[in-house]
């Protein structure tokens, strides 16, 4: 059976309220994630556009961006090495739109890996929470072939400078779901993805280990249809494949709130059908946390239910 | 005095968010609706699209209809014959849009029968809080003709497998707060409103028993005119008026909060003048429960101490 | 170091979501308010289209206004006096669009003077806790000349009933977050800012008392530029400078949650380098308040922990 096994951390958000919570509070979830299976964090970002999650000096002169009131990265892998959770660090979004001509993946590159620097040596070379790498740029299909250059370029380089510490990104797929603006006037197929992600798992194979495509961004009938072709392609270029099975329902206008648990059973039987082990999802703290909101604890409960996994004392909502 | 004696059940959502309750938690709700005056509950519709309320074998075989991991109808349905409340069970939404020439009401009315003749067998012929039948597309104008034949088709079917349990529809009104898409060019005048009213009330007449309109698609200071005409063509034709006394707030961009009181105010005094008595709400659950939101708690004071209720010890909200 | 001294009250709002507090639930939040050092409470509008936060013969008689369920002025002006804080009145705010040429700046003024002349009668020519006057509309450039009209007109008026109580206002810049409609095709630059502002200003000198622009339009990095050409022309003009320090996030698509307070604090930061000392913010109850949601509980304790104001008893948060 599918486990969930990994929850991204969305403190430098750009589409979903922030949580505004303090240490005392993150320690709280991160209690009750480790107690119902979550074994790894990502952080989606340690940047996006002139915000950071810790002060990067690189960003700071290159990207003007704003030195941050509190450092994240220095308090997840605190309360990481505490709960014997392992810390993934995602790297920089500059926000620039890499579907355009002008868009430097060179540049992008470059950026990418000074900042992966500066936290390898500030924070991870001697912490024993340290996981791996998250490559951030979620592209679905060919056109953003300049980011594959770059998973190409920041993934050698992470690689080089962690002793091979691994490597994970979270695509989405071309679906109807997408974001309009990403989505644009082109039509997936089963067939145009298994042809495009073909191309770009030879691309990133020996770079990349894990992928784990959102698993929002299709209808739910056809969502096993493109697990297969996923857990196939994987299998041949030698990737490991996760799913990254979002706890926030996409088809309610104007919001992201937790999903139907009618839904989510729907996209774990096809996940299993696939043959997937494990899933990560986007995300806990918002869509699954007894400290979040009423419906949140509600699927919380339903998801341990369904897993035979009993809801320990932490996790219970008191309200 | 007009009193909110019914309540939609919205757990098979298209727009709002889901509340993820488990069995407990609906008890907790029903006892709440029980105590402030509810009398009936309506379930919104048993199906929609590839999601379903129970199992039904119509709607896996012919609409590809994902087997659900609960059966709500069972449930619902206890906790009706457990708080001495009536259950009205609202038809299959296949999704598809009736203003296209591709619909077929033939087709349509033809699973919607099918899914209610299982759903009689299995739950209803039996058990004593069947309340009726919800007819659960909801038209606005005679644009919709093609509806109008599946309330004729479905209508007549429902009453004859039922010995003629009652049968209710919540239309809207073409107002400037309708949906984009289905409101299109289209505008409604209180004059054009009659007349196609006056011609679908009459091709309803003998089926429809109940018609409560949703009341929040026109400005508020049209609806007492609206709800007038309404009263005037229902007891021309031969139906109940009830009002949908819509608890959310229709004039907050993206999102559907409880709705400010000052304006539930003026919405329950235009159906007073209009002589109607009786109000459902969509819904409890989300916009008047102590288990919602903080607002959703204010609201139901409010409103109890406007029809002089007493806030029952089950619904008073502690936080 | 910038204080937040003042907040608005929206329970006449058009597009967050209704609290729908009694007055036992206001009392509460005017005491926690107090207590993290707010010393004035600015009603938003006194009335908006056809709904109002008293029962104004103008309105009801000119505008065809809703005779309201509550006395909000009322309430609000007692808790003022109980917890020692101010109240500022908020103008009629009609709803017409001042950028087409039907606006009529005398009617508008007309009927804003009368619903004053109402208020200071009925509640504030005796009342110790009367603070001032609010003029509503929130312009942004030269654009809305026609309520630059207004603000004479009626800010004259009202300084001339009350013995010269002061005027505040709080407009927007036209900058890429200002809401697409008012924003429309015109770009606005640092230079041309100025000139209109300071043409503005020139207009409203000795009427106007107070300027607090809202602080979310513009880009985070642009703020202290603009905050600084507002500060030279507000000195210039005998204008005392604030800042609407927006506790709402601007950035999440469709909803406005409390901010992330990364995001305050560069704002707050842009402030006191433009030697802004005072801010007043859109909305204590909705976005700072312990009784609100978690987050808003959240932003408060860190924005207590930045101004080095103890966490008062009574903004703890229990949950």
């Amino acid at each position: 059976m599918i486990k969930l096994t990994g929850s991204f951390l969305d403190e430098i958000t750009h589409d979903i309220p922030s949580l505004n919570y303090d240490e005392r509070q993150w320690d709280r979830e991160f209690a009750c994630m480790k107690k119902i299976g979550i074994e790894r964090v990502i952080m989606i970002r340690c940047g996006h556009k002139k915000f950071m999650t810790f002060p990067s000096a690189t960003l700071h002169e290159l990207e003007k961006a704003f030195i941050p009131p509190e450092d994240l990265v220095a308090m997840f892998l605190r309360l990481c090495e505490k709960h014997g959770i392992k810390f993934f660090f995602g790297t920089y979004y500059s926000g620039r739109d890499w579907l355009l001509a002008t868009y430097d993946p060179a540049y992008e590159s470059d950026i990418m890996c000074r900042v992966c620097d500066e936290a390898w040596e500030r924070y991870f070379k001697h912490s024993p929470a340290f996981g791996g790498w998250y490559l951030s740029q979620e592209i679905s299909d060919k056109r953003s072939f300049q980011v594959v250059k770059c998973y190409q370029q920041v993934g050698r380089h992470c690689k080089s400078i962690s002793n091979g510490m691994p490597i994970l990104i979270s695509p989405g797929i071309t679906g109807p779901k997408l974001g309009l603006n990403k989505r644009r006037t082109y039509p997936i197929t089963p067939e145009r993805h298994r042809e495009e992600w073909d191309w770009i798992f030879g691309e990133i194979s020996g770079i990349v280990d894990y992928a784990a495509f959102q698993d929002g961004h299709v209808e739910f009938e056809d969502l096993e249809t493109y697990l297969k072709i996923n857990a196939e392609l994987a299998a041949k270029h030698g990737i490991k494949l996760w799913t990254n099975l979002e706890t926030f329902d996409r088809d309610i206008p104007g919001t992201m709130p937790p999903i139907d648990w009618a839904k989510l059973f729907i996209k774990l039987q096809a996940a299993e059908r696939a043959g997937i082990s494990e899933a990560i999802t986007f995300d806990f703290a918002h869509m699954l946390s007894p400290y979040s909101s009423y419906s949140a604890s509600n699927l919380l409960r339903k998801y341990c239910t369904y897993a035979g996994i009993p809801i320990p004392e932490e996790c219970q909502d008191r309200r």
